[in-house]
Protein backbone atom coordinates (compact mmCIF):
# COMPACT_ATOMS: atom_id res chain seq x y z
CA UNK A 1 0.00 0.00 0.00
CA UNK A 2 1.34 3.64 -0.89
CA UNK A 3 -0.18 5.74 1.61
CA UNK A 4 1.59 8.94 2.53
CA UNK A 5 2.04 9.70 6.04
CA UNK A 6 1.91 13.78 5.22
CA UNK A 7 -1.61 12.83 4.13
CA UNK A 8 -4.54 14.61 6.17
CA UNK A 9 -5.57 11.87 8.76
CA UNK A 10 -10.03 11.13 8.12
CA UNK A 11 -12.14 12.55 10.19
CA UNK A 12 -14.31 10.66 11.40
CA UNK A 13 -17.09 11.81 14.20
CA UNK A 14 -20.25 12.08 15.10
CA UNK A 15 -22.78 14.68 14.26
CA UNK A 16 -25.77 15.55 16.05
CA UNK A 17 -27.38 12.28 16.73
CA UNK A 18 -28.32 10.91 13.36
CA UNK A 19 -25.33 11.47 11.30
CA UNK A 20 -21.44 10.39 10.66
CA UNK A 21 -19.01 13.50 9.19
CA UNK A 22 -16.06 12.26 7.77
CA UNK A 23 -13.38 14.32 5.98
CA UNK A 24 -9.99 13.27 4.39
CA UNK A 25 -7.87 15.20 2.17
CA UNK A 26 -6.58 13.36 -1.36
CA UNK A 27 -3.15 14.42 -3.06
CA UNK A 28 -5.10 14.73 -6.20
CA UNK A 29 -6.82 17.17 -7.94
CA UNK A 30 -10.71 17.45 -7.99
CA UNK A 31 -11.52 16.15 -11.64
CA UNK A 32 -8.94 13.07 -10.76
CA UNK A 33 -10.90 12.16 -7.27
CA UNK A 34 -14.15 12.55 -8.67
CA UNK A 35 -13.25 10.05 -11.64
CA UNK A 36 -12.21 7.61 -8.70
CA UNK A 37 -15.73 7.76 -7.54
CA UNK A 38 -17.57 7.94 -10.53
CA UNK A 39 -15.73 5.04 -12.61
CA UNK A 40 -16.63 1.58 -12.21
CA UNK A 41 -13.51 0.39 -13.56
CA UNK A 42 -11.56 2.66 -10.81
CA UNK A 43 -14.11 2.15 -7.89
CA UNK A 44 -13.44 -1.18 -8.17
CA UNK A 45 -9.55 -0.26 -7.33
CA UNK A 46 -10.58 1.49 -3.63
CA UNK A 47 -13.35 1.10 -2.48
CA UNK A 48 -13.54 -2.26 -1.00
CA UNK A 49 -10.69 -1.84 0.96
CA UNK A 50 -8.36 -2.71 -1.84
CA UNK A 51 -10.18 -6.27 -1.83
CA UNK A 52 -11.72 -7.83 -5.07
CA UNK A 53 -14.80 -6.20 -5.83
CA UNK A 54 -17.29 -6.82 -8.20
CA UNK A 55 -19.58 -3.96 -9.55
CA UNK A 56 -22.78 -5.79 -10.07
CA UNK A 57 -24.48 -3.05 -10.92
CA UNK A 58 -23.77 0.30 -11.96
CA UNK A 59 -26.39 2.64 -13.48
CA UNK A 60 -24.62 6.70 -12.86
CA UNK A 61 -27.54 8.51 -13.19
CA UNK A 62 -30.13 10.34 -10.64
CA UNK A 63 -32.66 7.08 -9.55
CA UNK A 64 -29.59 4.48 -11.03
CA UNK A 65 -28.82 1.45 -8.52
CA UNK A 66 -25.74 0.60 -7.85
CA UNK A 67 -24.42 -2.55 -6.26
CA UNK A 68 -20.85 -3.91 -5.45
CA UNK A 69 -19.71 -6.69 -3.84
CA UNK A 70 -16.75 -7.85 -2.14
CA UNK A 71 -14.73 -10.81 -1.29
CA UNK A 72 -12.38 -10.64 1.68
CA UNK A 73 -10.77 -13.45 3.76
CA UNK A 74 -13.76 -14.08 5.58
CA UNK A 75 -16.26 -14.25 2.54
CA UNK A 76 -17.95 -11.83 0.50
CA UNK A 77 -20.16 -8.64 1.64
CA UNK A 78 -22.80 -6.73 -0.90
CA UNK A 79 -23.31 -3.15 -0.75
CA UNK A 80 -26.17 -1.34 -2.92
CA UNK A 81 -27.65 1.39 -3.15
CA UNK A 82 -29.35 4.28 -5.39
CA UNK A 83 -28.14 7.41 -6.29
CA UNK A 84 -30.27 10.96 -5.46
CA UNK A 85 -27.90 13.59 -7.07
CA UNK A 86 -25.18 13.64 -9.42
CA UNK A 87 -23.65 17.08 -9.81
CA UNK A 88 -19.47 16.60 -11.07
CA UNK A 89 -17.05 17.13 -10.03
CA UNK A 90 -18.92 18.95 -6.96
CA UNK A 91 -21.34 16.12 -5.04
CA UNK A 92 -22.45 13.05 -5.26
CA UNK A 93 -25.64 11.78 -3.23
CA UNK A 94 -27.08 8.35 -2.95
CA UNK A 95 -28.24 5.76 -0.47
CA UNK A 96 -26.32 3.00 1.17
CA UNK A 97 -27.49 -0.38 2.59
CA UNK A 98 -25.19 -2.81 3.34
CA UNK A 99 -26.57 -6.92 2.88
CA UNK A 100 -25.63 -7.53 6.46
CA UNK A 101 -28.28 -5.36 7.83
CA UNK A 102 -30.79 -5.09 4.95
CA UNK A 103 -32.99 -2.03 4.70
CA UNK A 104 -31.21 -0.23 7.11
CA UNK A 105 -30.47 2.71 4.65
CA UNK A 106 -28.13 5.75 5.40
CA UNK A 107 -28.18 8.81 2.97
CA UNK A 108 -24.29 9.81 1.70
CA UNK A 109 -24.12 13.02 0.94
CA UNK A 110 -20.27 13.18 -0.65
CA UNK A 111 -19.18 16.82 -1.40
CA UNK A 112 -15.47 17.69 -3.75
CA UNK A 113 -13.89 20.49 -2.51
CA UNK A 114 -10.91 21.72 -4.49
CA UNK A 115 -8.01 22.80 -2.21
CA UNK A 116 -6.07 24.96 -4.91
CA UNK A 117 -2.99 23.52 -4.21
CA UNK A 118 -3.38 20.24 -6.49
CA UNK A 119 -5.23 18.69 -3.62
CA UNK A 120 -8.91 17.57 -2.59
CA UNK A 121 -11.04 17.51 0.57
CA UNK A 122 -13.53 14.35 0.19
CA UNK A 123 -16.35 15.16 2.87
CA UNK A 124 -19.07 12.53 3.37
CA UNK A 125 -21.97 13.50 5.75
CA UNK A 126 -24.18 10.17 6.15
CA UNK A 127 -27.47 10.65 7.55
CA UNK A 128 -29.05 7.69 9.28
CA UNK A 129 -32.89 7.23 10.10
CA UNK A 130 -32.21 6.76 14.01
CA UNK A 131 -29.21 7.66 16.27
CA UNK A 132 -28.99 3.55 16.96
CA UNK A 133 -28.33 3.01 13.75
CA UNK A 134 -25.82 5.93 13.54
CA UNK A 135 -23.95 4.57 16.65
CA UNK A 136 -23.81 0.90 14.76
CA UNK A 137 -21.82 2.68 12.32
CA UNK A 138 -19.53 4.64 14.66
CA UNK A 139 -17.85 1.04 15.59
CA UNK A 140 -13.82 0.58 15.21
CA UNK A 141 -15.20 -1.47 12.24
CA UNK A 142 -16.87 0.50 9.76
CA UNK A 143 -13.96 3.27 10.89
CA UNK A 144 -11.65 0.86 9.96
CA UNK A 145 -12.73 -0.52 6.93
CA UNK A 146 -13.19 3.10 5.53
CA UNK A 147 -9.74 4.44 6.28
CA UNK A 148 -8.63 0.69 4.56
CA UNK A 149 -10.30 2.10 1.43
CA UNK A 150 -8.94 5.68 1.64
CA UNK A 151 -5.70 4.58 1.73
CA UNK A 152 -6.40 2.17 -1.04
CA UNK A 153 -7.58 5.03 -3.18
CA UNK A 154 -4.38 7.31 -2.15
CA UNK A 155 -2.33 4.48 -3.65
CA UNK A 156 -4.63 4.39 -6.82
CA UNK A 157 -4.22 7.95 -7.30
CA UNK A 158 -0.49 8.02 -6.70
CA UNK A 159 0.20 5.09 -9.48
CA UNK A 160 -2.40 7.09 -11.87
CA UNK A 161 -1.37 10.35 -11.26
CA UNK B 1 -65.73 0.52 -6.07
CA UNK B 2 -67.36 -1.41 -2.86
CA UNK B 3 -66.60 0.40 -0.25
CA UNK B 4 -68.52 0.28 3.15
CA UNK B 5 -69.26 3.04 5.03
CA UNK B 6 -69.42 1.12 7.94
CA UNK B 7 -65.95 0.81 7.89
CA UNK B 8 -63.46 3.02 10.44
CA UNK B 9 -62.21 5.36 8.21
CA UNK B 10 -58.44 5.40 7.84
CA UNK B 11 -56.57 7.58 10.59
CA UNK B 12 -53.24 9.71 8.42
CA UNK B 13 -51.29 12.37 11.12
CA UNK B 14 -48.23 13.30 11.77
CA UNK B 15 -45.90 12.01 15.04
CA UNK B 16 -43.31 13.40 15.99
CA UNK B 17 -41.58 15.69 13.69
CA UNK B 18 -40.48 12.72 10.58
CA UNK B 19 -42.83 10.54 10.70
CA UNK B 20 -46.67 9.52 9.49
CA UNK B 21 -48.86 7.05 11.81
CA UNK B 22 -51.49 5.38 9.70
CA UNK B 23 -54.10 3.29 11.24
CA UNK B 24 -56.96 1.73 9.00
CA UNK B 25 -59.57 -1.02 10.01
CA UNK B 26 -60.35 -3.66 7.58
CA UNK B 27 -63.29 -6.27 7.77
CA UNK B 28 -61.34 -9.23 7.26
CA UNK B 29 -59.13 -11.98 9.64
CA UNK B 30 -55.32 -10.92 10.03
CA UNK B 31 -54.75 -13.92 7.68
CA UNK B 32 -56.34 -12.62 4.95
CA UNK B 33 -55.28 -8.81 5.46
CA UNK B 34 -51.56 -10.13 5.68
CA UNK B 35 -52.24 -12.64 2.50
CA UNK B 36 -53.16 -9.30 0.51
CA UNK B 37 -49.91 -7.59 1.47
CA UNK B 38 -48.02 -10.55 1.27
CA UNK B 39 -49.00 -12.37 -2.23
CA UNK B 40 -48.41 -10.52 -5.23
CA UNK B 41 -51.33 -11.53 -7.01
CA UNK B 42 -53.47 -10.13 -4.73
CA UNK B 43 -51.29 -6.97 -4.32
CA UNK B 44 -51.32 -6.49 -7.66
CA UNK B 45 -55.55 -6.38 -6.87
CA UNK B 46 -55.45 -2.91 -4.66
CA UNK B 47 -52.24 -1.35 -3.89
CA UNK B 48 -52.00 1.07 -7.04
CA UNK B 49 -55.50 2.39 -6.47
CA UNK B 50 -56.72 0.17 -8.28
CA UNK B 51 -55.08 0.75 -11.06
CA UNK B 52 -53.09 -1.54 -13.29
CA UNK B 53 -50.38 -2.71 -11.16
CA UNK B 54 -47.08 -4.55 -12.52
CA UNK B 55 -45.41 -6.22 -10.05
CA UNK B 56 -41.58 -6.62 -11.70
CA UNK B 57 -39.86 -7.75 -8.39
CA UNK B 58 -40.94 -9.63 -5.66
CA UNK B 59 -38.43 -11.14 -3.83
CA UNK B 60 -40.51 -11.91 -0.07
CA UNK B 61 -37.68 -12.59 2.60
CA UNK B 62 -35.41 -10.63 4.55
CA UNK B 63 -33.20 -8.50 2.35
CA UNK B 64 -35.11 -9.15 -0.93
CA UNK B 65 -36.23 -6.40 -3.40
CA UNK B 66 -39.63 -5.59 -4.66
CA UNK B 67 -40.84 -2.91 -7.70
CA UNK B 68 -44.31 -2.18 -8.85
CA UNK B 69 -45.45 0.10 -11.58
CA UNK B 70 -48.66 1.57 -11.08
CA UNK B 71 -50.10 2.74 -14.87
CA UNK B 72 -52.51 5.51 -13.99
CA UNK B 73 -54.39 8.43 -16.72
CA UNK B 74 -51.46 10.18 -16.74
CA UNK B 75 -48.66 7.82 -17.15
CA UNK B 76 -47.05 5.26 -14.89
CA UNK B 77 -45.07 5.76 -11.39
CA UNK B 78 -42.56 3.03 -10.05
CA UNK B 79 -42.37 2.07 -6.41
CA UNK B 80 -39.21 -0.26 -4.81
CA UNK B 81 -37.66 -1.32 -1.71
CA UNK B 82 -35.84 -3.93 -0.09
CA UNK B 83 -37.74 -6.42 3.19
CA UNK B 84 -36.16 -6.10 6.49
CA UNK B 85 -38.94 -8.03 8.50
CA UNK B 86 -41.15 -10.07 7.70
CA UNK B 87 -43.21 -11.51 10.60
CA UNK B 88 -46.36 -13.55 9.50
CA UNK B 89 -49.15 -12.40 10.52
CA UNK B 90 -47.98 -9.68 12.51
CA UNK B 91 -45.53 -7.32 11.39
CA UNK B 92 -43.91 -6.28 7.98
CA UNK B 93 -40.79 -3.72 7.81
CA UNK B 94 -39.64 -2.51 4.33
CA UNK B 95 -38.06 0.58 2.36
CA UNK B 96 -40.42 2.81 0.25
CA UNK B 97 -38.24 4.78 -2.81
CA UNK B 98 -40.77 6.41 -5.49
CA UNK B 99 -39.26 6.82 -8.62
CA UNK B 100 -40.34 10.41 -8.76
CA UNK B 101 -38.38 11.92 -5.85
CA UNK B 102 -35.51 8.56 -5.94
CA UNK B 103 -33.62 7.86 -2.78
CA UNK B 104 -35.49 9.58 -0.53
CA UNK B 105 -36.09 6.60 1.02
CA UNK B 106 -38.67 6.09 3.89
CA UNK B 107 -39.23 2.96 6.52
CA UNK B 108 -42.48 1.38 6.34
CA UNK B 109 -43.24 -0.34 9.62
CA UNK B 110 -46.84 -2.14 9.10
CA UNK B 111 -48.55 -3.78 12.15
CA UNK B 112 -51.21 -5.85 11.73
CA UNK B 113 -53.52 -6.44 14.85
CA UNK B 114 -56.07 -8.72 15.50
CA UNK B 115 -59.64 -6.90 16.47
CA UNK B 116 -60.99 -10.48 17.78
CA UNK B 117 -64.11 -9.86 16.11
CA UNK B 118 -63.00 -11.08 12.62
CA UNK B 119 -62.03 -7.52 11.95
CA UNK B 120 -58.42 -6.37 11.55
CA UNK B 121 -56.26 -2.89 12.42
CA UNK B 122 -53.43 -1.94 10.03
CA UNK B 123 -51.07 0.20 11.57
CA UNK B 124 -48.00 2.12 9.33
CA UNK B 125 -45.68 4.25 10.89
CA UNK B 126 -43.62 5.63 8.01
CA UNK B 127 -40.38 7.26 9.01
CA UNK B 128 -38.81 9.80 7.37
CA UNK B 129 -34.81 10.65 7.25
CA UNK B 130 -36.18 14.57 7.69
CA UNK B 131 -38.99 16.53 8.53
CA UNK B 132 -39.25 17.76 5.50
CA UNK B 133 -39.38 14.55 3.55
CA UNK B 134 -42.37 13.68 5.97
CA UNK B 135 -44.25 16.86 5.25
CA UNK B 136 -44.16 15.73 1.39
CA UNK B 137 -45.81 13.04 2.07
CA UNK B 138 -48.55 15.02 4.18
CA UNK B 139 -49.10 16.81 1.14
CA UNK B 140 -53.29 15.95 0.39
CA UNK B 141 -52.27 13.41 -2.86
CA UNK B 142 -50.36 10.94 -1.14
CA UNK B 143 -53.18 10.70 1.65
CA UNK B 144 -55.70 10.40 -1.31
CA UNK B 145 -54.05 7.83 -2.55
CA UNK B 146 -53.77 5.38 0.11
CA UNK B 147 -57.04 5.84 0.96
CA UNK B 148 -57.88 4.68 -2.41
CA UNK B 149 -55.56 1.94 -2.38
CA UNK B 150 -57.36 0.74 1.28
CA UNK B 151 -61.11 1.27 -0.56
CA UNK B 152 -59.89 -0.75 -3.42
CA UNK B 153 -58.59 -3.69 -0.77
CA UNK B 154 -61.96 -3.35 1.04
CA UNK B 155 -63.69 -4.06 -2.47
CA UNK B 156 -61.02 -7.17 -3.02
CA UNK B 157 -61.65 -8.00 0.49
CA UNK B 158 -65.39 -7.96 -0.18
CA UNK B 159 -64.87 -10.15 -3.45
CA UNK B 160 -62.87 -12.93 -1.97
CA UNK B 161 -64.89 -13.33 1.29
Amino acid sequence: MMTKSSHVAATFAAKGDREIHIERVFSATRERVWSAFAEPDLIAQWWGRGNQLDVERWEFEVGGHWRFVEHHDDGVDGFEGRFREITPPERLIYTFDWDGMPAYVAIDIVTFEDLGDGRTMVVTDAQFHTPEERDGMLAPGAERGLKASYAALDALLARTG
